[in-house]
C-alpha cells in the first residue's frame, strides 16, 4: 500500500539526495540514445514524476516490457530536474515491472481520446489526466461538504433508497422488485399483485431524501442527507443521468431567509476547499476545458449574493428589452436564458430568486400570505443557472393537507409526513445540490456523464 | 437554524448568569405547586435541558398548551440547577409553543416503548433517548469514516447502484426496471425483451462495488467507497436488512499483510473518533442496552489483532474438546459459535483469520502457492464475530480467468474486470465493512433495524 507520505505526491516534495521508491502507472516513455524517461502517476496528485534511467542500468529485458500503461516499482534517487515543469526527478537504478500493457491493444495511448471514447472504457478512463483530476476534485468535494456540515452539528442521516411512496411527485420513477417477469402474480381483478413481492407493495428507487430529512430535522435540528437519487426520464442529453447524487440540508426553526444564509455559505465554504485543496487539478481544467473556471469559483468565493424575489425577477427580465425565446410574464418559470440574463447580465455574481408562484412549485413549500406565492428558493449561479434549489416547508398541518387535497396527491401516503405538522411541528427550511451539478461548475466539464464515475443513461448502465 | 453556539449542547456548557434561547421538543413535564419543569431536547447532544417556570410568570394559556413532544421556544437566564444530573438549568421567562403534542394521541408519551412499536413509528423515533443516541453516533461513525481514509490521501468513488451484471454473485438481486408489467414486452422466444427496457438490458441493484473500485484502485493507488448496496434474500433476521450501507477500501501495491493491518488500524481509528465524540451516547448505551459496550470498545482500540490462517484456526477449533453444533474439519466455513470461541475464549480479542479454503471463498481472491488456500482474511471481533471481511485480489489475467470458467460464471459480463489484469495489473487489496454490523456492535443494539434510520426488511418498506 501506498502510504501518504511515499506517495508520488509526497516524492515531488522531496529534495535531491533523498532515496525513494515509486509506484505508478506509466503515462508516456520517450527515449534518447543514452537515457530513458518515464512518466510515471500514481493518482495522487495531477503532476507525474519523471523517471530517467541511464542507458544500461536497467537490463534491456525490463525495459521492454515498459510501455504506456504498465505498472512499474521504480526504485533510485531524487535529483533536480534538467527541464522544465517538476523541479525533481527520480533517477532510477532498480525497476520492477508489476503489469505490461501491451501496446498494440492498450486502448489509452498518449494520443488525444474522445470524450466519448473515454466513456466506453470508463474502467480505465480514471489513468487520463482529465479523468485523474475529475475524481480526485470529486473527493475532495464530497468530503468538503460533509465537513461543512459536521462542523455545525447537522447529523447525517442515510435516507432510504428504496421507498413505496412516491412522495414528492419529483419524476417518473424506477420500480424494483423480484418478482418472477416471465411469472406474474395477479390479484383477482388481473392487476400485478405486489402483495407477493418482496416489500408486499409497489417500490421504486427514490427522488429525494427530503420528507425523510424533514423526519430527522425535528428531532436532530440540523440535519444533512448525502445519496444516490434516481429520475427515470429518457432523457439523453448531457444534463440528464438516471442516477446522480444529491445533498439536501433540512433545518428546524430556518425560514427562508436563514435558509438562503445557509446555502450561499455552504456554496462558497465548499468552493474555497477546493480551491485550496485541488489547485493543480483546477488549473489543468482552467488550461485544457473550460478558461473561465478559476475566475468563476473566485468571483463566487468572495461575492456576496444577490436576492429577488420572482416577482421583481419577472419585472427585471419584461424590461430588458430582450426577445425572449420563451416570453417572459408573472406565473411562467425561469428558463436558462432568464436566468443567465439575470446571473450574467444584471448581476453578474450568483442571485438568489425567492416566492415563486405556488402553481409552479411543490405542494409541500410554505404559503405565503398573499396566497399566490410560495417561500421557495432557487439559487442561480453565473455559466450554469440554477444549481441549489430550496424552500422553507410548509408547517401547518392544514394548510399543507388542502394542498395534498388539491394537488390530488395521494393523502394516505403522506401520513406520516402529515403528523410531523400535527407533533410538536416547527417551521423549517432545507435545499438541495446535485453533486453531479456542482461538479460540472468546478471543473467546466460539459457532460454530466463526465463526472460521474460511471453514468447511468437510457440504455447504459456498464461497468 | 439552531446555530452550533445556541443549541443546547453550548448552552448545557455556559453559565449561570447568561441570558439564552433554546428550541427543541419537550421530552416531560412536571408540576408542582409552584413551579413547573420542563425537559427539552434538539437533538444536539444526549442530555436535555431543564426549562423552570416560576408559576405566573407564563400565561396559563401558553402553558396549557405544552406537553411531551410539543416543540417550543424557551427565553430565559441560566441558573445553576438545584436537583442532580445537569449543573445548568433554564429559568425562563418568555415561551413560545411552535407546535402541539395532542396529549391522547401523541405516540411517544415518556413511558418505555418496545422497539417493535418505535420501529413503526420511525418517523417519530428518533425524538426517543435511544434513537437520538443511535443516529448522533451513526453520523459521527459516519464522519471518522470519511475522515480516516480523506487524512490517508484516499480518493472516494461513488460507486454505481444499479447495475446491469451481477458481478460478484454475492446474493439475491433486486430487478430495477421501467417496463410495464401489464403489458410486458416480449422476444420472439417469448422471454421478457428486456431491450425496451430503460437500461437496454436487464438491470439490478448493486451487491457491491468492490469491482468497480478495483478500477479506481488502478488509476488512484488508494480508494474507498461509502454507499448503499442491496440484497434481495428473505431472511426476517435481527441480522439482516434488504438495504445497507457498505465501506470499501481498495489498495493498489497492498498485500494481504498491508489490508490486514490497514483493517485494524481502520477499526481502532474509529472506534476511537466515537469513543472520544460521542461519549454521554455509548454511557447511555453501556447503561441501557448493552453493559458490555464500552468495555469492549475500549479494549478493541487498545489490542493488538491476533492473526491465525484458517488452517491454525481449525486446528484450535478440533482441539478445544467441544461438542459443537456445527462439526469443525478443514474445509468447512467457520460458524458463529467458532468465530466467538476464537475471540472470547481462545485469544480475548480481534482475531484475524487468513488463508481460507479456495471453494469457499469468492473467485476474485488471489490464489496460494498451495492451489488449496486464497488470500482472503475475516475480521472477527468478541460478542459480533465477523465484521469485516477482504481479501488480495487475483491480479494474474490467467489465473483470474481460469477461475471464473470454473466457477461458470458468465465470461462476457467481465471484459472489463478481466482488462484490469492485462493492462498495468498491479497487486492490490481490499476489504468491505458494513456499517449497520459496526452501528451494532458500538451501541449495542440487538437488531440491525434499529441502527438504519428507515430499515428496508422482507415485506417492509415504510416512510
Amino acid at each position: 500500500m501506498i502510504r501518504p507520505e511515499s506517495s508520488i505526491k509526497a516524492i515531488l516534495a522531496g529534495s535531491p539526495g533523498q532515496r525513494v521508491t515509486a509506484r505508478g502507472w506509466v503515462k508516456t516513455r520517450r527515449d534518447s540514445k543514452s537515457v530513458h524517461f518515464l512518466q510515471l502517476s500514481d493518482g495522487s496528485c495531477f503532476a507525474d514524476l519523471q523517471i530517467v534511467i541511464d542507458d544500461g542500468v536497467i537490463p534491456a529485458e525490463t525495459l521492454a516490457r515498459i510501455s504506456t500503461g504498465a505498472c512499474i516499482e521504480a526504485s533510485g534517487t531524487l535529483v533536480e530536474s534538467a527541464g522544465g515543469g517538476q523541479s525533481i526527478e527520480l533517477k532510477a537504478d532498480g525497476i520492477l515491472v508489476h503489469g505490461e500493457a501491451d501496446t498494440t491493444t492498450y486502448p489509452l495511448q498518449k494520443k488525444g481520446h474522445s470524450m466519448e471514447f473515454l466513456r466506453d472504457i470508463a474502467h480505465l478512463r480514471s489513468r487520463s489526466n482529465t479523468f485523474g483530476a475529475v475524481f480526485r476534485v470529486r473527493s475532495a468535494l464530497s468530503f468538503a461538504i460533509h465537513q461543512f456540515f459536521q462542523k455545525r452539528g447537522f447529523v447525517y442521516l442515510h435516507a432510504p433508497i428504496v421507498t413505496t411512496s412516491d412522495c414528492e411527485g419529483a419524476g417518473a420513477m424506477f420500480g424494483v422488485s423480484t418478482l418472477d417477469l416471465m411469472n406474474l402474480p395477479r390479484t383477482d381483478e388481473g392487476e400485478v399483485d405486489y402483495s407477493q413481492d418482496f416489500f408486499g407493495k409497489r417500490a421504486s428507487l427514490t427522488v429525494s431524501g427530503q420528507l425523510e430529512a424533514e423526519c430527522f430535522a425535528l428531532a436532530f435540528s440540523n440535519v444533512y442527507t448525502f445519496g444516490p437519487t434516481f429520475r427515470a426520464e429518457n432523457s439523453n442529453t448531457p444534463r440528464h443521468l438516471a442516477e446522480f447524487w444529491m445533498i439536501e440540508p433540512e433545518m428546524a426553526f430556518c425560514d427562508l431567509d436563514g435558509n438562503r444564509a445557509l446555502a450561499e455559505e455552504f456554496l462558497k465554504e465548499i468552493i474555497a476547499f477546493v480551491l485550496d485543496h485541488c489547485a493543480a487539478d483546477l488549473e489543468f481544467f482552467n488550461k485544457r476545458i473550460d478558461g473561465t473556471v478559476l475566475e468563476t469559483l473566485e468571483h463566487v468565493a468572495a461575492s456576496d449574493f444577490e436576492h429577488v424575489t420572482y416577482t421583481e425577477a419577472i419585472r427585471i427580465l419584461e424590461r430588458a428589452g430582450r426577445d425572449w425565446e420563451f416570453p417572459v410574464h408573472w406565473g411562467v418559470d425561469l428558463q436558462s436564458e432568464h436566468e443567465r440574463f439575470l446571473t450574467e447580465e444584471t448581476f453578474k455574481k450568483p442571485v438568489v430568486v425567492t416566492d415563486y408562484p405556488r402553481e409552479i412549485k411543490a405542494f409541500y413549500m410554505r404559503l405565503n400570505d398573499d396566497e399566490k406565492t410560495v417561500r421557495a428558493m432557487d439559487v442561480l449561479a453565473p455559466r450554469i443557472g440554477e444549481i441549489i434549489g430550496g424552500s422553507q416547508r410548509e408547517e401547518r398541518h392544514d394548510v399543507l393537507l388542502d394542498k395534498i387535497r388539491a394537488q390530488h396527491l395521494p393523502e394516505e401516503h403522506y401520513w406520516w409526513y402529515l403528523e410531523l405538522r400535527k407533533y410538536g411541528s416547527a417551521p423549517h427550511a432545507g435545499f438541495g445540490l446535485g453533486l453531479e451539478r456542482m461538479m460540472m461548475y468546478i471543473t467546466g466539464m460539459k457532460n454530466i456523464r463526465d463526472v460521474i464515475p460511471f453514468p447511468r443513461t437510457p440504455g447504459s448502465a456498464e461497468f
